[in-house]
């Protein structure tokens, strides 16, 4: 239903539209009553009235009195009912692929986290089979614990990888060792174990940082902004005109690989003075003398830094001045309401705060630069678990009742 | 109607969302059958039929028995009618504003350019009220050549500049010595003196030239693609799953100012080392040794790259070598089908493309440079132009019976 599509609407697909909108709404801001959902969807009450019966008969939301309303007594008119989304019966799991972590965690409808597990390693080439074997194991535990008569209605899957998202093929994840890794199926051979059959989505994981971001965290409300992400590498989740860049296949964002240095170092990519050479976790454990240091190394770095260590300065004040470069050509290219500096990128970002808004000061024109905030995100370290949840909720929200029904 | 929006859909909007449709599509692909109709936009005939009937009454489209049909004879059934914007009843006015040239031109519904007129002039400062009296004088001698009874249903105008969509102010138009020109106003004024209330939309030469080779160039079909453009600076309009990138405040695209050699020159917006000073028209007279030849100079240093000339190749291998540096960029940031390259970097891609395409094998991540087509416009030098036409029907396409019954 795009203004540049040829497709025609019916009368069907205008009441999925609503049921959507519906339950979009309710799932983003929480219980709402009828009287501000006849007014934000700008539809009148009988209409929302059967949205909202279509969607109570298939357990997708329920409608309470309010609470002030109980105890007000019935002087002042029926009640408004408020339409409560069930996360309790309604829920995704979302699993988040760390280089040196795993996370999986049960996400109700709504975007509450009911449970979560976590497994911290070392660093290094972890085979496809382990990492599905911890992830089944987190599962069996968290359903044991899910509600009776509750449905998996989606999987999401966050990933530093380049993924095929038709059957969650992971083409490249050069910190995973992993060159076409069939990552979905392996997940479904062993969600099927567990009578699971909603379907998987992996993602990269920058872009479900952004998601995440967009939809509930810094970028709430904002149409164009861009989360960046650094851990082993550098990459970005971008937001334009509200929807996400994606790419023709789906491998937007490498921002991390666009060349700022071209007399500079050499990117494992191949190419020389990609971005990520000059802001990524090497560059900055480089800089500050410690070349081979853990990931845990680079906050050591920024706390060095702020005690008045003068190299760890001198690493802070590089990172700065190479992140203002880059950022100006971010604002430069897509004039965003926010910039969020997720990853490793949220530990260091306080300290090289002022340095980058100097250099963007020279990078960045004007009309753009003037209009863009510079923030951490809403999420804190979870925007690209709660993205994960967000890309598995989102078939159930686009055509509710149509994914509901198949998987009851 | 966006998946992200809030609002419902209601029977008003079902039927102006159909309207909208059916004459876009008419308008992009040309006269259509209604079985033609029936098919691509997946509604039943009878739809279709009163949608037509709708834009036929408004004026907006005519119905024809198909040539073959007449001459066949009534043996085959009847035959479905064949659905015709109608140019001659129904155009826009669009102007391009180049910074040693003015076009105008009348374009009919259905993107035909009916009428058109140039100005050739030298580079340099040209105050608003001359541009605007050369507008004038083209747009009286084009207006006093329509057909009686027709109406112009927009008005688009394309510049070089940073343009507030909003009333049309250019904030900035370096090439053009223009800050903060009211030039939307200003065009309102004489267009009021002929009689034309129509809205008149002013859009940034880039973002025009990719909206036009979207609709019906190089990238038709193509839901990513980059428009390069370089005339004295380098822009980009860039469209992102069909949609064009805008940015928050409209100032997207700005990719000549993105660094891409921070030991470079320093650029005009003061940065050092945007990729404009290594691609833009200074950086190839400069490399051939015409530091001050005019715009024509470049092709004739293409002309003499072509004839074996040393210095003139070395320019043109610069050239080559720094566009296959950004082309990177924008690919590992775009994932595009297609990057296209206009205004000067039409005549100069041809001689630079080899140099191109080897120093891209180094820059572009395999996955997306493997999806990209580099080309010339499908529209030859009058991308921005059609494009200004595009944008000044967009307002007609969006909403038809309301734009046209409020204008007759």
């Amino acid at each position: 239903m795009t203004a540049a599509g040829t497709a025609g609407s019916t009368q069907d697909e205008v009441r999925r539209h609503n049921v959507s909108t519906l339950l979009r709404y309710v799932h983003v801001h929480g219980p709402t009553s009828r009287t501000e959902l006849t007014s934000v969807m700008q539809l009148n009450r009988s209409t929302i009235g059967a949205l909202t019966a279509d969607l109570t008969q298939v357990g997708l939301v329920r409608e309470e009195v309010p609470a002030r309303s109980r105890t007000a007594g019935s002087g002042a008119g029926r009640p408004s009912l408020v339409v409560c989304p069930r996360p309790e019966k309604v829920y995704v799991f979302a699993y988040d692929i760390g280089v040196d972590y795993l996370i999986a965690a049960r996400v109700g409808l709504g975007g509450s986290i009911l449970d979560r597990r976590e497994l911290h390693r070392l660093r290094g080439d972890y085979a496809l089979e382990d990492v599905a074997a911890h992830l089944g194991r987190f599962t069996a535990e968290m359903l044991g614990r899910a509600e009776p008569g509750s449905v998996c209605v989606g999987v999401g899957v966050a990933i530093a990888a380049l993924v095929r998202e038709s059957d969650g093929q992971v083409r490249y994840a050069p910190n995973l060792g992993w060159v076409d890794a069939p990552l979905g199926r392996s997940l479904a051979d062993m969600l099927g174990e567990y009578g699971i059959k909603a379907r998987i989505v992996v993602g990269n994981d920058a872009d479900l940082g952004a998601l995440a971001e967009h939809v509930r965290g810094a970028a709430a409300g904002s149409s164009d902004a861009v989360y960046l992400t650094g851990e082993v590498g550098v990459g970005a989740g971008i937001i334009v005109s509200g929807e996400p860049l994606r790419g023709h296949g789906g491998y937007g964002g490498e921002i991390g690989h666009t060349v700022v240095n071209p007399a500079g170092r050499l990117c494992r990519c191949g190419a020389r003075g990609c971005w990520e050479t000059e802001i990524g976790e090497k560059a900055i454990l480089d800089a500050a003398g410690h070349p081979d240091g853990p990931r845990s190394t680079v906050s050591a770095v920024v706390a060095a830094a702020s005690d008045g260590d003068a190299r760890a300065q001198a690493a802070m004040r590089h990172v700065g001045e190479w992140l203002g470069i880059g950022v100006g050509n971010v604002v430069n290219i897509f004039n965003p309401e926010v910039v969020i500096f997720g990853g490793l990128l949220r530990d260091v970002f306080p300290a090289v705060e002022q340095q980058l808004r100097t250099t963007l000061l020279t990078t960045g024109l004007a009309a753009p630069r003037e209009q863009v905030r510079l923030v951490t995100p809403g999420l804190g370290a979870d925007s690209t678990l709660v993205g994960a949840a967000e890309r598995a909720f989102a078939p159930l929200l686009f055509d509710p009742i149509e994914v509901i029904t198949g998987l009851m």
